[in-house]
């Protein structure tokens, strides 16, 4: 992306403002759960429609049906708030193959042998709004993209040092000691292609919703186990912590407007226009009205940490860019987060002003070290959408995490065999001392892993991909070992 | 500043890229060292130019000149590098004001009664560059523009909440719910208006130097303890650190571009115009040149925590906007720093491309709750300049500092009779076991703080500061009350 680029898409007057010519539209998205909660009582249709209202269902996998690292997932629906849950998940085996030295982008790929396979593992969870097309999508299609993104790199990744070129060719006897002082590890080039999957699962995202005349977007947060070391992406208000016997740990921050104020703010100082006269930048405790005009009033700019005093002139009474507050807080009065996919048309009621210039589809990603951990088996990390956090903290979370899983050792699923299994009737949090009751209200999907089982599985080397992607009119030049699906 | 103004003072064709009109041109700024130093043996002249090319000195002030707490000063100068020492320095009482409520910006101020003074403490580092004209512009201005800026928002700083009205006047009766929500506390006022007299005195400097024709930019290193808090500002690579006998606290962040490298990049992707064409916003490990063409190399653009590879481009061979690593890198082939004051005319050798649009003189503030600390006689706060971090680590100066501190606990001025005092002769590491020895190449300043002063100077109420500074043309109304000067 260029900044011609910005403009032309975004400002008044650039060409790819304007609706391109209309073209057949593509089949809609189709919806489903994710396919590992297949034979746990969740048919791949919108069954989620007909429930109960007053019935929170659990949806957990089938105890035949063990997640990487025998992984737990569950998903509780909020029965009344959308007609189709909008939360997605996806979990497997990453399997990257490497390609020749030299080896140009469009050559075949050549499998060498099953040995130099690399392995990782991958959870996602996407917590979709406006629609679940965003976060089905996002499910079907991110972990091909970082696969892609890891194969580009995978040369550089499992060298001692990534090289300056991939091609391994030393221009200047120096260069790996350019490298060196850089301090550039093979862990940033995963945290450097998990950064571009994002992305390119994003235009794909846009690409796909444009020709099936979707909308929506979606939150997304990845973990990725590789090489000893555990990746958290997260592009949204979704998190992940590590629960330890004596440690609570996050893995991820939020994205919301609210924490990324002053980069949102920036934007809207950079370019105006894309308020379109109708919005106000700066923030003030609440919207101010008319009686306030002349006063000194508490408020931010982009360039402020701490809070000042202006007066209040006129144009200061329009609606905030950011307005709200906690999980009331919104950008342009429309949206809940800051990051994410998708959202490529979403534009403020009755207006063309566009959410999208001021959304990041990158992530932050947060880098654990396990073989560095003196892991216990009651270690594990929760990922869950906010449904979750809106309602617990982390040490909430923690205290039932430990409450359940040492009375379970023997049990292989022992991380999906939560106390939340199976169906839990809506209650408030008054009519009840159980502690999920303040959940009645919310959506949400978590995993839990094991991280013990990560050190366990490092010697493993798969060599088939459970979602088994395949770029169209190729073949591998050798046949690919052990070519069965699971 | 507005978007506006941004694009009309940088971008080509603005109007306020053309020089002004020539006016008569003012006195260049006065070479001087600190007040503090003074009857310590340096002149207010350039006196520094006179001194043995092999010697160091180091000057500290004298001994009955007490600074504020009994913090400690010294200065160890680079006797080779430059004619004038760019180093500067100020401290001493800040005393605000209260303003009556309701009166108005050019009202007279009315001194209600001395209880009502708000007595704080201030400390700051200036690091030159360019010249010394900014540094001590900086040194003269800076306390003045922050003494402004807390006035003009002592009122909410002394409520129990800060009022979202200055006036306290409730427009809505859930106004303080407001401002409860969004966490506002006194501290926030102080950080913004830490935050806006570096601006302030930003545009100050800018307009000095241009009317004296003298160029030039400094870093900023404030501290300052208020109302039982220690803020501490930085804007540029000096460094502030709270040695305690089982801790060292680092109490700011350096500001160079390898640390703002993203925001740096990100407003070269806005706006290209700003390099002209000259130079490439990618970070590449080293500079490339033309048998890496066509290679895959590792690269990093604005929106990348982690690398990846790039077939590199023609336009990928000129010069990288932030070259070099460590203390050799640099902005646009010409500043070591991202942060400052100054430096308004500052440009690429040969070109008309500026640095200023980069630069941020806002600081990022962080606060030491010194109420909260159990305090005890050896904690101190060090501020130095980057000669002293660029050869000593901070557990190295905490060692050091630890070292000699408790033998001289009946000394009032042991902060200031460190075992710097005096002259060092130049010599080098190879020389010497002396740690002070790595220090021979570079021009350093230092302030040493001791936190427990804080606490027990929190009740002395000061009528009048030690700077004096006025407004001119303007008398209380009332006699200020205690008005001999100290």
């Amino acid at each position: 992306m260029s900044a011609g680029w910005f403009r032309r898409r975004f400002l008044p007057g650039g060409l790819l403002s304007a609706p391109g010519p209309s073209r057949p539209r593509a089949s809609p998205v189709p919806y489903r759960r994710p396919r590992f909660l297949r034979g746990s009582g969740s048919g791949p249709g919108p069954a989620d429609a007909s429930r109960r209202p007053d019935a929170r269902p659990v949806r957990s996998p089938a105890r035949g049906r063990a997640l990487p690292w025998n992984a737990g997932y569950a998903e509780i629906i909020n029965a009344e708030k959308s007609e189709f849950n909008e939360d997605q998940a996806s979990c497997g085996k990453l399997c990257i193959r490497r390609c020749e030295f030299g080896a140009e982008e469009d050559q075949e790929w050549l499998t060498l042998c099953p040995e130099e396979f690399l392995t990782g593992h991958y959870w996602a969870l996407f917590d979709g709004h406006g629609g679940p097309a965003a976060a089905i999508l996002a499910a079907n299609t991110l972990h091909s993209c970082l696969r892609r993104q890891l194969e580009a790199v995978v040369e550089g990744m499992v060298a001692a040092q990534p090289p300056m070129h991939l091609s391994g060719h030393c221009i200047c006897p120096s260069d790996p000691q350019f490298v060196e002082e850089k301090g550039i590890r093979a862990e940033d080039l995963v945290i450097g292609a998990l950064e571009s999957a994002f992305q390119e699962c994003d235009e794909v995202i846009g690409r796909e919703l444009e020709a099936s005349g979707q909308v929506g977007g979606c939150t997304a947060l990845v973990a990725v186990s590789l090489q000893g070391k555990l990746y958290v992406a997260n592009a949204g208000d979704s998190r992940a912590i590590l629960v330890r016997r004596d440690e609570v740990r996050p893995l991820s921050s939020e994205f919301t407007p609210e924490t990324e104020r002053q980069r949102i703010q920036q934007l809207a100082f950079v370019y105006p226009e894309l308020l379109a006269g109708e919005f106000t930048r700066l923030e003030f405790p609440r919207r101010l009205k008319g009686d306030d005009l002349g006063q000194k009033v508490l408020f931010r700019d982009h360039h402020m940490s701490g809070w000042g005093y202006k007066c209040v002139e006129k144009s200061d009474l329009k609606y905030p860019l950011i307005h709200g507050q906690g999980r009331q807080a919104r950008l342009l009065g429309t949206l809940a987060v800051s990051r994410g996919l998708g959202d490529h048309q979403l534009r403020v009621l009755d207006t063309d002003i566009q959410l999208k210039p001021f959304l990041l589809s990158v992530p932050q990603v947060t880098v654990l070290d396990v073989d560095q951990l003196e892991l216990q088996e009651e270690d594990v990390v929760v990922m869950a959408t906010d449904g979750l956090w809106d309602v617990l903290s982390n040490e909430q979370v923690a205290r039932l995490v430990r409450s359940f899983l040492p009375g379970n050792r023997e049990d292989p699923h022992r991380c999906t065999a939560h106390p939340w299994e199976g169906h839990v009737e809506g209650c408030s949090p008054a009519q009840s001392n159980d502690p999920i009751s303040p959940l009645s209200q919310s959506l949400l999907s978590f995993f839990l892993l094991a991280t013990l089982a990560v050190q366990k599985q490092l010697s493993i080397r798969v060599s088939h991909q459970w979602w088994a992607t395949r770029r169209p009119g190729r073949r591998t030049k050798r046949q690919e070992p052990g070519g069965n699906s699971k």
